[in-house]
């Protein structure tokens, strides 16, 4: 992907390549490193232009509305995505491509009496939609579960639509 | 999407438009009004020729098998597959685009021993399959969770698939 | 789908056809009798080249961590993928079409503490990978419920991508 900044350079690259980083950068986002699947799957599987991001579970351990409260738990939402995309952005060079968030899922683990899984998931769909704009209004589904991997507070997957190679 | 009486109009829109519309009239169905995401997201996102449907959440709270009866969380899934057509149909203009449910996902709030959640959720299937015939016949999950948005009793989200709008 | 072994038979299905059948074999494995669905809708529902594959829940019954240990849980999903892979070949004709598992996602029943689900859905996705290869990893959601359809220790659903009919 990368390309030496040679005096012929594609004037398009130029204007395109990297808006999604520099976004980031605007924001004062900092994706971390990416990380290795934690069992026999893949981070990310491609299909035609779709693109499934395998689900990743967040830092943060415990229960929302037991353990965590609902604002830690929007927080680790929000930095569950961020690890997403940075997963993404290894598998594709380039999170220029892009087109939309299509779906996100978001199961929150949930202390007996919590319902407010929407206010937890919204974490992370408020970054999408700040880094990508109008692209990252995402059909959504946010449930409650008993246990996540790890005692993780939250997991979440994406079904992402890339632009064509072409295009 | 709406077009006057005129003695000109398209005798093949005369024919073809708002089949859905009179089968659902045939039925008895009628569609609430399409309600609002509660959160931030989109109630439908097109990506090519599919259309991801947010979850949305039952009127009916408790769990079944514990607060409401089987044959309740079974009402509670065809008025929440209902309401989830108004929001698609608010967004299409028509529910004469849906080609095809593809997938349907029904998460059922369970009590501790109940287990018939397939019995939930074919509520919603049933009346998708009386709508649209053997195009309403989808790929399902029903599965069981602690809790739901709202301590809803049941959640639903489809993936749905869309003519071409110039076949 | 079936031919018969004429003398002029075309070489290139000599060649292809039953691929991942010679493979199951040679792995040991055997397909179950391709179950029924249980409710109202179908076990596979094709869409362009994507088949939604409905989720099936394990014969093993109980929680994983509670009256089943991780092993047998693990080997439960290995089962209940080997299940689904009957009902898609029933469904497709031949296993053959497959291009690729897209996405799995695992719905583990789990006990109050127990928070090992990717290590229960891996005895799914090793046999997948071990039958297809490279086009069998796939994309994935490993998670924890409270209760599945008959109290199953997993739930598992899949999106495969086919080949096209021409190619």
């Amino acid at each position: 992907m990368a390309h030496g900044p040679g005096v012929y350079k594609d004037r398009y690259e130029d204007l395109h390549v990297d808006t999604i980083d520099r976004r980031l950068a605007e924001l004062g986002l900092t994706l971390p490193p990416p990380k290795r699947p934690v069992a026999d799957y893949v981070g990310c599987k491609q299909s035609g232009q779709q693109l499934f991001v395998s689900a990743l579970v967040s830092e943060t351990r415990g229960a929302a509305g037991a353990e965590v409260s609902v604002d830690q738990a929007a927080a680790a939402a929000e930095a569950t995505v961020l690890a997403l995309l940075a997963i993404v952005r290894e598998h594709l060079g380039t999170l220029d491509r892009i087109a939309a968030v299509d779906k996100m899922t978001g199961f929150v683990r949930s202390g007996p009496a919590f319902t407010s899984q929407p206010a937890v998931v919204d974490g992370a769909s408020r970054v999408l939609i700040a880094i990508f704009g109008e692209a990252g209004r995402h059909a959504r589904t946010a449930t409650g579960v008993a246990q996540l991997p790890y005692g993780a507070t939250v997991q979440l997957e994406m079904i992402l639509r890339l632009h064509d190679r072409i295009a």
